[in-house]
């Protein structure tokens, strides 16, 4: 199984693809897309909008991982997220994905065990699971790749949940 | 020249239509895109997008307004808005559409006077600048008129402006 991990940006939007083959998880690419700052918005939303078509289309992920963002401190860079998220989960509805949702403390939490941990945690513990020599980078790499083994690592846990569920 | 005024929102996002003929300005259409609140959120932003790509390409509006929003005291809207505007910015941006961004109260300084107006005072100003007989509702539909005319309006101002600097 492919899963795709998106972590939403205007300048930067991270990415990152995760194989699971039976129980090893491994990263199969990663990579960032970026807009020029000096487009106005919706050309960088266009751009934003080929690229995730593109890459969605050229990997076929089984599913695709964007991360849920509430709330941020500067509510410029709120709005900008936002419409980057938007394109993503756009994207991954147009191109006939699923489409899983996580908040950062949801991946900390799957990833290293607690939701408060910092990223460079998340970053080592993503190195460790995928067996990568060293921590992702640049960080939205990281971030993306972390969203998909977040998905991957939970859906035995969900399947499990809903069996047991389907079972009492 | 026709503008098309949208104030997005996931869950109705806001359409109108205003022709500038001369001096006259005229509402020609309005109207609320509306997505099913129990659909996934990809989802629903594919039904906005594909019913914003119908719109912009049946009207061919010169110019698409779309409302700039910074920030909500409900940081779970202010994330479905920022998402909802996006969809907006890159359907303008995709059918080459001119696009333009107003806040709130650079709309309400330009329709009323007064950027603290309320929104009762939006739309009685609305119906009387496009000859309107009521306000138009729902007040989706008011606020997005308001947009195109905010835009017609200040068009004229900026051409002055810029006259003016070209000559000093």
């Amino acid at each position: 199984m492919f899963v795709l991990g998106i972590d939403p940006g205007l300048s930067r939007c991270g990415y990152g693809l995760v194989r699971q083959d039976k129980g090893d998880l491994s990263a199969v690419a990663g990579g960032v897309v970026g807009t020029p700052p000096d487009l106005p918005t919706p050309q960088r939303l266009g751009v934003l909008y080929s690229e995730l078509t593109a890459l969605v289309a050229e990997t076929r992920p089984d599913a695709v991982v964007v991360e849920r963002v509430f709330f941020q401190t500067n509510a410029r860079t709120a709005m900008a997220t936002g419409q980057a998220g938007g394109v993503a989960l756009l994207v991954a509805d147009q191109e006939g994905c699923e489409v899983a949702q996580y908040t950062s403390n949801e991946v900390k939490l799957a990833v290293v065990g607690f939701g408060s941990a910092t990223k460079e945690q998340v970053q080592r513990m993503v190195a460790a699971v995928l067996g990568l020599p060293e921590p992702p980078r640049p960080p939205d790499v990281a971030d993306a790749l972390a969203l998909a083994v977040c998905h991957l690592t939970g859906r035995g846990l969900r399947r499990a949940v809903a069996a047991k569920a389907g079972v009492s």
